[in-house]
């Protein structure tokens, strides 16, 4: 008889999201002429741009024709794209080759996956509130957690603590659910403590093409030394409008290394290979010439769009909710609002309130990590339709 | 500092198929007027069925309209593609429903991701000589690999062992790399030996497809009282030419259950259900629509027509390779030959004799496992040109 993976039950019942779906969901069900607006996940909303479609439709074509047939892809993925994706690294100043890039399905697949790299009991420091998916995972895998604050005495990104030793910290800059961005002095401070402590950083960088300050890194790799002590994870998702296409990169560099129980030293680019090369066949041939097109100029301008689309949406919302007097945090180099919950009011009895009262669903902020408690999160993945009347919906219960 | 995964020192440095594809490449960079005859990988050569490609280019067009966006998927798939599966195994006269399937982005994923549901130093059963993952997957997790024979004794089949307690058990059939398949009397002793043990079957069906007696079981659910005991892993690779398309299913039945240290017994559906909202963000619309089409009367009868070419193949090669006296086994239920070695040479001996000598790049055996020593394996995805080009160039060095 197999024994259990026994952490299953040290996390919630249900994850985050999947509990606000189906709150939602309940509430469609019992008021079916009520459109509930979804200001809650973070899931893009506009049609994939125009050179991502043609490069998908050139791609079935070829392998369409006899001669033609894609069979697997290397599993780091196909020299086309990783090209691509070092040349845009390059663009940053940050040199990295195609053997330190790693295509996968997606960064939530990996934040998880990077985990069979490492043994059990390490101590796993999140940003709190964060991406509830770090936590999770943590815990999951049989680690455990160290909760960073990242709430409004530090302007709502995390800080190394003073007297915690990590072995390995989740980083996501611009934040997930804050909506705020590390600058490059913290980002150096993470580095120095990072390496202080011998631990590894596993950056998030899913939001980096939402910042609007040329000085914030769109990197960890951009600040000194951190090739040294972190690995990074960079999604089409929010950036590219892939949360439907499915396509992400891992960039290990080959400086990064960690220890053996005896003291030898491995290289961490190489045990994530070894590791695909055993549990992952590679991503679709579709989705990497989709993920390339993003790079030509043509898909680089298009997604841009989208993404100052969205841009405006946030500046929107943040604009009318602070005339109503509410406390908004974030969102300017993010696609989120942090929005503080009005008096006599926790983050659930406000996403409740908000579901019953006006039809418009948040994320309560609980569901982040007990820092979020007393904030809701507000995406801004919507029409500018939509953005209009959550602003009057919420006008309309405001005092 | 983080602890390494100690487990990766426990199997080869290199996965069998990187180790092949780069003596393969070796041997064409010095050889660089030589065509090698890749009959090494198990992997599609034919272009992708009409409805297929029909079914992308309308979900790529979908998706480039306004209002057309399609975000996250639910992460166990479309309803639209698990209905099509559950009909699928409707056919075959087994009842799932669509809460006992998740989609995925390949078998070779879930292999490995299916032990996050468990502990570790569990006894995992995998058949000698069987698929490489099984075995390294197991070890890389922190499992102990219990080797079943599949070799000449026993009709290149898995029998269940005598005096061997098993926690886990990975089945293949029709089998990788021997291409025999269990008939029903042996599937249903597998069950019967799993209920006595207490063990969970995992049962990868990829190459069903190739099924040539009606007597053979398609699925393990096929066989009474299955669904307590087994889970299985379809994928779209071998049966469909979706190696580079990259889909898969996992079917989990409502009753199959495990037991927690303390004795509570949970649902392997919920936990899969509840590990893949932390760490899987589901799979590509495209590649859902690509699949669901495979399922249409259409995409089977095309898909089909790939299937029997390469059955047609595989004959071509059995009987030329027994023209020429070799001792060869299976084919009849999978795109597999599993060739006896001329004396005096071990697998690996002549799989680089085969390369040095003719060019032809072949499997040895001992990579399978210590009892697929002695073979090579052959596989059938190849043009029929190649197929007398193999066999004219063996007919070449054959005495």
């Amino acid at each position: 008889m197999p024994t259990v993976n026994e952490h299953f039950f040290d996390v919630e019942d249900d994850y985050l999201f999947a509990a606000t779906d189906q709150a939602i969901a309940d509430f469609e069900r019992k008021n079916p002429s009520c459109r509930v607006l979804r200001m809650s996940k973070g899931d893009v909303t506009r049609p994939l741009a125009p050179a991502v479609v043609e490069a998908i439709h050139q791609a079935v074509d070829e392998m369409s024709q006899v001669g033609g047939c894609k069979g697997y892809s290397p599993s780091a993925g196909y020299d086309f794209l990783l090209r691509s994706i070092a040349e845009q690294y390059a663009a940053l100043g940050v040199a990295l080759s195609c053997k330190e890039l790693f295509v996968s399905d997606g960064s939530k697949s990996d934040i998880g996956n990077i985990f069979d790299l490492f043994g059990q009991d390490n101590l796993v420091l999140v940003p709190d509130p964060g991406y509830p998916a770090y936590r999770d995972v943590s815990i999951l895998t049989g680690n455990r957690v160290f909760p960073v604050k990242a709430s409004a005495e530090n302007g709502f990104v995390a800080e190394p603590p003073a007297d915690v030793k990590a072995d390995l910290i989740f980083l996501c800059s611009p934040n997930n659910p804050t909506g705020t961005a590390m600058d490059r002095s913290l980002m150096e401070k993470w580095v120095s403590y990072a390496k202080a402590c011998g631990a590894i950083i596993f950056f998030d960088a899913v939001y980096e093409r939402y910042i609007s300050d040329p000085c914030i890194p769109h990197s960890i790799f951009q600040v000194e030394g951190a090739k040294e002590c972190a690995l990074e994870f960079r999604s089409y998702s929010k950036g590219a409008g892939f949360t439907g296409v499915r396509c992400s990169v891992v960039a290990i560099p080959q400086e990064l290394t960690a220890r053996r129980r005896a003291g030898a030293e491995v290289a961490l680019n190489q045990l994530w290979a070894r590791r695909n090369a055993t549990r992952f066949n590679g991503v679709s041939y579709l989705v990497q010439r989709a993920a390339q097109a993003v790079h030509t100029p043509q898909g680089e301008a298009q997604t841009g769009e989208d993404i100052a689309f969205y841009q405006q949406n946030i500046r929107l919302l943040r604009q009318g909710l602070r005339n109503m007097g509410y406390s908004v945090f974030g969102g300017e180099h993010a696609p989120y609002l942090w929005l503080q919950c009005p008096e006599g009011f926790d983050s659930w009895a406000w996403f409740k309130y908000l579901l019953a009262e006006i039809a418009v669903a948040v994320v309560p902020g609980k569901g982040f990590g007990l820092y979020g408690e007393g904030y809701v999160r507000l995406s801004a993945f919507c029409s500018r339709e939509d953005v209009e009347e959550v602003l009057a919906r919420l006008q309309s219960i405001s005092k």
